[in-house]
């Protein structure tokens, strides 16, 4: 039995990353995001979207600037991630109240934050607001990564990135779970015409 | 110590979604895809991006009838899921293959996939091609859940939803984990000066 439900841009689950970039005055801005998609594979783009409609400082600073970093805060950040999405930038220095620190990024003109293990340095392509929010697409140029949450063949492994999922309907973050399967590779069942029961 | 990794779209955790929409004769296609965010509050959107540079039957469907839906398939579903990734519908029936079936959906002209659990109706508002992809904003128009995932308040419950993640580094699904945190909630503990150590 299907029921209609109020509607809401649905967003569980959702990866939660922060963006950051350097004010006018070079000061680094963050915020937390859950709207957030990669978009293209050549060259590699990625999709963020910012309340244009609230006081959102790295939303201004990302316009002004051409250009912002991403990076996934884990699990045991999620209280640093947390406060970085509930405070703005105009009134508060998030980053320095939660002791994190910067280092400018090594491709563009954008703040990496230190102790997040996983970062990407994005150039803005495009720009397109819809309804309440801005879509900010840039184009991959770096990313930078630690050393201790690789596999020797340079991939970085969620085990050990341990990034936090956003479930907007409970309103929370959850760890990612275990392997269900190897994806393209389960579904070739039925191109071998096997039923999977 | 950071180290710079190859470029790529870095796409891990994403959801799991599987697109629908009718082509030109009214037959179904489905595609599953990874890319995939919502992009506005008010009115609610999402934006999906599919390969424009690839096969794809399912993007040239949406095109033309300015609707679609997003579903969302389960860890139960992992090996449908995975076949409606990897098959084109210029040479399969991929619906039918799973065993699934489809209803026209309420508000749009698009089908609703009957085995998944959540589906959004989606009205194409914006597109564009940005690299290898084109990305589909879209106003959510109905959102049709079954009752067996719905709490009491008419919130749907990941622990019932039981979508599957999406983890492109090491090609797999993933199942959400446990709850970390409460968002909006956790990170207060900055504002009220408190260490968190």
């Amino acid at each position: 039995m299907k029921r209609s439900l109020k509607l809401r841009a649905v967003v569980s689950p959702t990866p939660t990353i922060i963006a950051a970039a350097y004010d006018e005055n070079g000061k680094a801005d963050a915020c937390t995001l859950a709207f957030y998609t990669p978009t293209s594979h050549v060259p590699p783009c990625l999709t963020i979207a910012i309340n244009a409609t609230a006081k959102r400082k790295t939303l201004k600073s990302i316009l002004h600037s051409g250009a912002f970093t991403i990076g996934y805060p884990n699990v045991d950040q999620a209280t640093e991630a947390d406060w970085i999405g509930i405070a703005s930038g105009y009134d508060h220095d998030k980053i320095a109240e939660v002791g994190w620190t910067t280092t400018k990024a090594e491709k563009v003109n954008a703040p990496v934050i230190n102790e997040l293990k996983l970062s990407i340095e994005c150039k803005v392509v495009n720009i397109v607001t819809i309804g309440s929010h801005t879509q900010i697409t840039a184009e991959v140029v770096n990313i930078q990564s630690d050393e201790d949450i690789l596999d020797e063949r340079g991939k970085y492994s969620l085990e050990k990135l341990r990034p936090l999922i956003y479930d907007e309907e409970k309103r929370r973050y959850l760890a990612a779970g275990e392997k269900v399967a190897d994806a393209f590779k389960v579904g070739l069942a039925f191109r071998r015409g096997e039923s999977r029961l």
